[in-house]
Parts: structure tokens; C-alpha cells; sequence
């Protein structure tokens, strides 16, 4: 008998005819034997209503407030998903984030959990019962109702499966599972049986956005293993899972590619010592992340080298003048920016213990005469950024050359 | 400084522009130097549309799920009313049931509040805010979130006011405050400056709905001045207060109506000890309320008596069959029902010490030429039961014989 935690998102919630869906799925556990505990979001379209309410009455309305708003939309959905349960002939009750409790710190509208107490879901499986926690929700130090942010309702059930010890944590979205990389853009993408939860970071961070990152993060921290998979049928998704000895075969696990990135050149910085550290520090004072980092050699003639990096473009508008500022303090005749560019990445654990996986990505990308602007690499990672027009080319030439099209 | 709570209906706060009145109201208490706690309802329409959702899950759907959906009604006024008093410039921050607390029995649907925390609210006040208390919800000794029932923001406004120690709780409504009797019917209806608990009771269970009766008894318990007023101009309403000597001179504060009941007349009963008692006992049984009892005198002939009685039209349909068998148990040789009738009442703490005001009730009805059916009186209250069709011509021709036209 295994205790699961199942968390459906606002769109497997959408209407009551797909909340009695979730019903008879979770009996279905349940009459397998299974301890079972919902996490559910508010049903989709329900929390901008509530966000819209509030923008009619203040501008930049309090963050306190606004959560107290938001908390409504998934205490409405738990509570009609215990009774649609109920409905069906089960035994069920909603838990909130005061009552479980989320025990989150007092950032409002995008809190972090800190604990979340295990008694009360207990008590209620214990009673036969199926829990019904609402996500994206909990309580600060003071009593105060908070939210996670976005896609908080991920963070939630992972927490709480992490805190009940769950045997597992599913996670049910629209999609089948996790691909090896976008299958719109590549059709012989493949669903991935299994991945460890390191693979899904660099994944999730690289774009393929199935997962909130912080729900991976906390899952590998408490060893959860999550299982991403649809909620229209009942084909398995994607195990994410620590690194374990059937994943050892596999080297390249996916593709990811991200667009959010603007490339800015810096051409003709002083060549000394510092100058690079100087130009980042300031950056960072700025509150700005730079991601890919390339400095050229210096040419002989004058003394001067070229930096590039990527930021996010989101950031660029507002970063211009002072990266322009910034350079010309440090001596640099000319700033480019370039923001029709793509970071391709190849991601895979076996990458660590195979030699020559990052010469074969630059072969492939080489051999379709894409070129390289800048490369970055993580122990698990390697990206180039390359231009946009090339996204689709380079995505599937690296899908095919590391043979991602067969299980 | 006074201590004031102020409690707005669904009504008052069914728009986002209502909500600002709401704020400007609350502002104006606060800048002339009083410390504010406001207590507030659902948009007028939320509660129905949360209620409507829920019954679309299920037909009879769980108490305790239907009140973690409806007190997410007052949830979110709480909040945007929280907001509007921060556009208008001002301090505040919403405070729900759990947060408060507000201890209530398990009574879901229905609870009855045993306890609210100051602690909470006193805080908020003393940081110079406002405090917006969610009304008409709680938890109980579980944690498990209640509703009071319909209605029941008033009962929350006074229980927090007495739980504070309040200066006033002023209920803001539709109305300008409590009339001698329903305008609708009688045009020199007057409103009432000051009214004691004990008569508000009188006339709110005859049918002047102005105020949940539950209020009312909470804030006579603790003393609580309650401040019927308009949210829609600045003038003053009805005061109810404990009887003091402002309200002496008064015999007569107000005629009620009431249509809501129906007449049983139980012919031929056997006329010996008990047997009253045993048609009661067991229409008791049933859970049926009777309100007046009249046993009319046994003729000679066949020692035989009438028992008329009456209750609620809505109970009548479900206690005709059982009325008939315990009636022919008592030997009853017929039972008749008049659905055709009203209640009208005199309430007034003077009558207490003048003598001949029921007589004077009596005298004008029959100048009227108006048949009597029945008469109960209380120690404050006479009440006739007479037919429908004089419901207009009792209560002016009452109204006018005792003054109340006139301040």
C-alpha cells in the first residue's frame, strides 16, 4: 500500500465535469489500495478573474491582500473536488494551506515554503479518507495567507509529498510526459521514460517548462520521485527520478533550446587584469544575470579584447545605457547587441563519464554550417548560442546525431 | 477615542465602487479620531454563485465543503475592501475567521459563534489600520473553517463588537433604520430614534427584518449599542440600546405583521385533563413550532372544546396528515386549516407599566370591524391573529391609535 500524492493543475480542474474526472482517478488509486492526497490548482482562468478584481480597486494593489484574493480560487477548487469525490461515493475533505499547514516565510505573492506539517493529512487517510490540499498556498509566521507564485501548485505537491513521505509525487498536465526535446519542432521527439532530477533542471531551466524548477529542486533535496504524465489517459509520463543505474546508458538525455536570451558584444576593452571581473561586478549591481560569458583573445596590434555574454532579453531595454556606461569606463570603443539569437543545449548525465560529447555537438552544428557565437557548459550541459534562424536546424540535426529518436 | 465596528452588507459592498463608499466611510470614522473595525459581507450575488457551483457537483452537497466554499466570499471583499481604504490612502489589512479567531461550534452552515480573540484586531487597530474582518465565518475547535448561516455578517459585526468591548457596531444597510411599522403599508410609518433590545426582538421575529435576531440577542447579552443606519447618506438611523429613560415615555414602539402563519382550528375535542398537552407533546414530537394557542370554552351539550392554534405556512403541507391522527386520537371530530390569515402585533416596553393597552388594541380593531381569532401576549408584545384581507387596515388603524405618527 503506497502513499501517493497526486497534484492536477487548473486546466485538469477546469469545469466540474473534469473535476469528477479527478475524482474517479484518485478513487481508482485508492481502490487499489493506495493512501491517496490531492494537490489542486484553482480552476484555469479562476485566479486572473481575482487578479483582475483586484486591479479595478488599486493599481499596484498590496501584495498581503492580493494573496488573501488568490488563496480563493484553489480553496474553491479543493473543496468541490472533496465533494465531487463525495459524489461519487468516496470519502474525501479538503485541507487548506492554514489547516494543513504551509508553512511558508512572508514574501507575499511569491512566498517559499519552510515546513509543512504532516498530522493533519495523516489523520485524514488514516480515516479512509482522500485529502484535497489546496496548492499554491500557505501560512506565514503571523497567520498571514500567502502564495508560492506562479505555478506554485507544483512546489506544493512536492513539498507535501516530500513532508508525508510520499512514495510518489504525479504530477498531471496536458502533455504525455517529458520529451527529449520540443516535438513541434522536431517530430521524432521522444517521451522520456525515465530522467534524473539534475537532466530535468538543466532542462526546465533551458525551456522545456513542464515542471516549476523549485518543485525539482525541493524533489531532489528530499529524494521524491515525480512522475509527470497526462491527465486525459492513463499511459505512465516521465519518471524524474535520482540517477540511478538505468539511466547509465544514456548519454544525451534531450535538447533544450531558450530564446530569452540577447547576446551584447563589447569590443575593444583595455586588456589588464580585472577588467572583466570590473564589468560583470557593476552588471551585477544592477540586479541584472548575465548568463553565457566569452572573452576573445587579445589581437597583438592594440591590446584590446572583446567580451560577450547574454542576458535575458526581458532585461535588455533597461540595461542598455548602463552596459554602455559601464564599457566605457573600461576603456571600450563600440557595444553591439544582437537579440535574434538562440541557446541550443544538449543535456545528459552520461555526458560526465563519455569523453568527446561537446566536440561531437560542435561537429554536428559545423557540419550544418551554423556557427558558433559563444559556448557555455555546465558538468551535465553544454550550449551554444547560434543564430535564431538556425533553431529549428540545430535542434534536429543534435535530436538525430545523438540518436535521441530511439529508446 | 471611541471604538467603533462597522458592519456593510452585500450591498453595500457589491461593486468595486460601492467598495470605495465603503473606504471613504471608514476613513472619515478614522480621521475623527476612532479606532475602525469593519465587518463585511460577499458581493451581494457571490454567495449564490459559489452556492450554485457547488450544487452542480452534487445534489446535497457536504456542509463542511460548502463552507470552505462560501466564506470565500467574504474572503475577497475582505481583501478588496482592505485594498480601497490603501488607494484612498489609508492604512488597513483584511483579517478572516482563522486569523481573528473566530471560535464557533461545528455546526456547519449554521455554527454559533462561543468565542472571538481580541488579540488580533486590537493589534491591527493599534498600528493605526483598519481592520476588515471577513464576517459571517469561522472555525471550529479542529480548525475546520464555518459559516453562520445566512445572515449571519450581522452576527458577526456585534459579537466582534462585544468581544472588543466596542463603543457602538453600526450595521450599514439598505434602509435609513427601523420603522414604527413597514412604510409599505402605512405612510405615516416614522422611524425610530431609540428602541430597546427587547422590542427589536419583538418586531424582528414578527417580521421586520432589519436585523439577524441572533444579533440582536448577542449585543442585549453584552450590551453592545447597535446603530441601524443607511450606507447611502449620513444620516442617523435607529439606536438599540438597553432600555433606559430616554424610552419611558414610549407605550406603543412599533406594530409588526405577520403573514407567515397558518391556523389550525381542531373541533370536538374531548374535554378532560391533558388533552391539550398530549395533541402538543406529540405535534412536538414532529419538531413542529406552535406560536398561539387559544382553547375555546366547553358547550354544555356534549362537553366538547375548539383548540386553535397556529404554525409556520411552510411546516403546514408536512403536518396536515399527522395533525389528523394525533386529532382523532383526542377524539376531534373535524380539523380545519386557514391559510388566510395575519399576525398583527403591538411591541412596546411601556406597556409593562400602563394598563388597558391590550384592551385599547382590542377596541380598535373592532371599531374597525375587524373579527379577533386569536390573541397571545407576552410581557412587552399582544399580538391578534385576524384575517389577511385586513392586513393594512389593522396595522394603520393600530398605528394611528397609538400615536406613533407623531415623534
Amino acid at each position: 500500500m503506497a502513499l501517493i500524492v497526486q497534484k492536477f493543475g487548473g486546466t485538469s480542474v477546469g469545469s466540474i465535469d473534469r473535476m469528477r474526472n479527478v475524482a474517479r482517478r484518485a478513487l481508482a488509486a485508492q481502490r487499489a489500495g493506495h493512501r491517496v492526497v490531492l494537490v489542486v490548482s484553482a480552476m484555469s482562468g479562476e485566479t486572473n478573474r481575482l487578479l483582475a478584481l483586484a486591479h479595478e480597486v488599486a493599481k499596484v494593489p498590496d501584495a498581503r491582500e492580493m494573496d488573501a484574493i488568490a488563496t480563493t480560487g484553489e480553496q474553491v477548487s479543493a473543496a468541490l473536488v472533496a465533494m465531487a469525490i463525495q459524489a461519487e461515493g468516496g470519502k474525501a475533505r479538503s485541507l487548506l494551506g492554514h489547516q494543513v499547514k504551509v508553512h511558508t516565510d512572508d514574501a507575499f505573492t511569491k512566498a517559499r515554503i519552510k515546513s509543512i506539517e504532516s498530522a493533519k493529512i495523516f489523520e485524514t487517510v488514516a480515516r479512509g479518507e482522500i485529502a484535497v490540499v489546496a496548492g499554491f498556498q500557505g501560512i506565514d509566521a503571523h497567520g498571514n495567507v500567502t502564495t508560492l507564485g506562479r505555478g506554485g501548485s507544483d512546489t506544493s505537491a512536492v513539498a507535501v509529498a516530500a513532508a508525508i513521505g510520499a512514495d510518489e509525487c504525479e504530477i498531471y498536465t496536458d502533455v504525455d510526459g517529458v520529451y527529449t526535446t520540443d516535438p513541434n519542432i522536431c517530430p521524432s521527439a521522444r517521451k522520456i521514460d525515465r530522467i534524473s532530477y539534475e537532466e530535468m533542471l538543466e532542462l526546465a531551466s533551458l525551456g522545456a517548462k513542464v515542471l516549476q524548477i523549485r518543485s525539482v529542486e525541493i524533489a531532489m533535496k528530499y529524494n521524491v520521485p515525480i512522475h509527470v504524465r497526462s491527465s486525459f489517459n492513463d499511459q505512465p509520463g516521465t519518471i524524474v527520478t535520482k540517477e540511478d543505474s538505468t539511466l547509465e546508458g544514456v548519454v544525451v538525455s534531450g535538447i533544450a533550446y531558450d530564446k530569452g536570451e540577447a547576446r551584447v558584444h563589447v569590443v575593444g576593452v583595455e586588456d589588464r587584469p580585472g577588467v572583466a571581473a570590473e564589468l560583470f561586478e557593476k552588471i551585477a549591481e544592477k540586479n541584472i544575470s548575465v548568463d553565457m560569458i566569452v572573452q576573445s583573445a587579445t589581437t597583438e596590434a592594440d591590446r584590446r579584447a572583446a567580451i560577450t555574454f547574454t542576458l535575458a532579453k526581458t532585461d535588455l531595454a533597461r540595461a542598455k545605457s548602463w552596459i554602455e556606461t559601464i564599457a566605457k569606463g573600461v576603456g571600450a570603443h563600440e557595444v553591439r547587441y544582437d537579440e535574434d539569437v538562440v541557446k541550443v543545449s544538449i543535456v545528459g548525465f552520461g555526458m560526465r563519464s563519455h569523453a568527446g560529447i561537446a566536440a561531437k555537438m560542435f561537429r554536428t552544428l559545423a557540419n550544418e554550417g551554423i556557427n558558433i557565437q559563444a559556448i557555455a557548459t555546465s558538468e551535465i550541459r553544454v550550449s551554444c548560442l547560434v543564430a535564431a534562424k538556425y533553431t529549428e536546424l540545430a535542434v534536429r540535426a543534435l535530436h538525430d546525431a545523438f540518436g535521441l529518436q530511439h529508446a
